[in-house]
């Protein structure tokens, strides 16, 4: 199998995501690399360039690009020569650690959607108490959603979770106000009455204070919704951990009760760093299109590589499009 | 001044209910207070019944009980009577730490809207780092929005936050999944042209990973995403402490740890800890109806009534009829 990847985007770009593929490489006898990105920058950290290719470019899309016109003009931006590795057929998934919005694009422009599907869905594994993980759709691909997406999101994710996951009949779970079936406005009252119909291990309504908790193997909802959850569990451990930081060095006894429990609160820091679960799968798509964290290090590009191998060998993408024709067969 | 208060609303009614009203009375010469639920179970914990008065009864709505239905039916419910003092014009505020949907559907029938307002809208103020806190609205009252009633919720949180918090120049800012302009749903696009050209300090789009950074003293938002934002950091909040109270206990060197730490990281809860900050005021009604917390102690139930005390001096309800009667003559 081939797996092309953007060796320019994210924050540690060439250096990690080339350390990360050569990890990849070491690890998956079967697995060919492309990278693609400025080939003397990346031929500085490769060791070993057995099943790596490289395809040199010097044009990039930046952090700060509007996505749909970066994805448009930058014709041969390192992004987009890699989706169209993918949409070419010369490599089974692609990966980047690069502009989000700006991957989303090139994942429904240029490797395209699955017939059937109506909406793509940006899907991070978010953590949980436990360690197992949940995963979150949509946070951000679709803002405008209607419940036939949401239903299609509630198939795709539950695909997942059982494949490459490894979770047997995962319980999917809709993002809502309350737990009632009443609840929610009303995208969510139509969309609980289409997963209540669905095939899938429909678990009812889902409060947002119980996420972390475990509450649902999938958590389906809207992209503007899911967009606020995943950014205010962000947005909370990050202030809860600086207020913790300010609190513990506050004076020098509590410094030094600090320094002693400093394992015990990396620990903790290691178990709400979603990077560790992969990247976000951009599911809907003909392949696997895996965004990458930002500021993923060699170990999150493994994670996110390793990632693409199960969705690759797990035959995603099929199963979701004939899960999909399945249900529009039913329905006619 | 005059405030009604539903004694047997909330996990710990009356008692601490009853405690905190005393707490009140004592400190607030000019406030007199109406206690409406059992008078058996209320006088228990009664010391001194000056400028304190009784109304008995012994129904009451539930937690359990469906909102609208309980309003409707339990004529006499403590809650049901503390909204009629405030709309026969026997108080100037009402309170309840009961159930609250039944409370925003009493204030709605009972109390009723502001000539003009379209929504009434459910208002915390949650921690931030330093301190400050921050008005979120609507966090519930309707989660069906349109944008003009997230217009008057803007208008109304920044009239609160000068008059009652004492922020001059509020600023105000829009829930949103990005900070650029054209950023997200058709809700959000359409309701920052609107704040725009309000009367108001717009700051603009406001991410929710910034929330508690204190990135506005007001952020505005449909029901619907506000709740899910406002259990997000409460859920958040509670497994990080979960997480973090087992990893310190887990062996005795971290207990010792630990235990010199106590009161820093006691004082990190508090910090996060909102009901510090008083209740949920219900916006957009004639009167103030306060939501306490539903675990409220006796601290708590009277920083909920300082909170309707200062709405009363400050004229809120009325400071926002003009504001509302002036956005329409605006437009006319």
């Amino acid at each position: 199998m081939k797996i092309a990847i953007d060796a320019m985007g994210g924050d540690h770009a060439p250096k990690e995501t080339v350390l990360g593929a050569q990890k990849a490489i070491e690890h998956f006898k079967n697995l060919h690399i492309t990278l693609i990105g400025n080939e003397h920058e990346i031929k500085k950290y490769i060791t070993n360039s057995e099943r790596i290719d490289i395809i040199h470019t010097e044009e990039m899309i930046e952090a700060t690009d509007e996505p749909v016109r970066a994805v448009k003009r930058k014709k041969n931006a390192s992004m987009v020569l890699t989706a169209k590795e993918v949409s070419e057929g010369r490599a089974d998934a692609c990966i980047s650690a690069g502009n989000t919005g700006a991957l989303m694009a090139a994942g429904l422009f240029i490797v395209g959607r699955i017939e059937g599907i109506e909406r793509p869905a940006l899907a991070p594994t978010l953590p949980t108490i436990d360690g197992k993980g949940f995963l979150m759709l949509d946070v951000g691909a679709n803002v405008d959603a209607k419940s036939s997406h949401l239903l299609q999101y509630a198939i795709m994710g539950s695909i997942y979770a059982e494949k490459v996951r490894n979770i047997p009949s995962p319980r999917v779970g809709l993002l809502n106000v309350g737990t009632e079936e009443k609840k929610g406005n009303d995208l969510a009252k139509q969309t609980f009455q289409l997963l209540s119909e669905a095939n899938i291990n429909f678990v009812g309504n889902v409060e947002a204070r119980d996420l972390l908790d475990g509450v649902a193997d999938v958590v389906v909802t809207d992209g503007f919704t899911g967009n606020i959850a995943l950014k205010t569990i962000e947005g909370t451990a990050l202030s809860l951990f600086s207020m913790l930081k300010s609190e513990l060095t506050s004076n020098f006894k509590s410094k030094l009760a600090a320094s002693v429990l400093k394992p015990q609160l990396k620990g903790l820091k290691t178990k709400m760093d979603y990077s560790e679960y992969g990247g976000a799968g951009l599911f809907g798509l003909k392949a696997p299109v895996i965004k990458a964290h930002g500021s993923s290090d060699a170990t999150a590009m493994f994670s996110a590589i390793k990632q693409a191998v199960n969705m690759i060998e797990n035959d995603v993408s099929k199963t979701i499009k004939t899960a999909i024709e399945e249900v529009y067969t039913e329905s006619l």
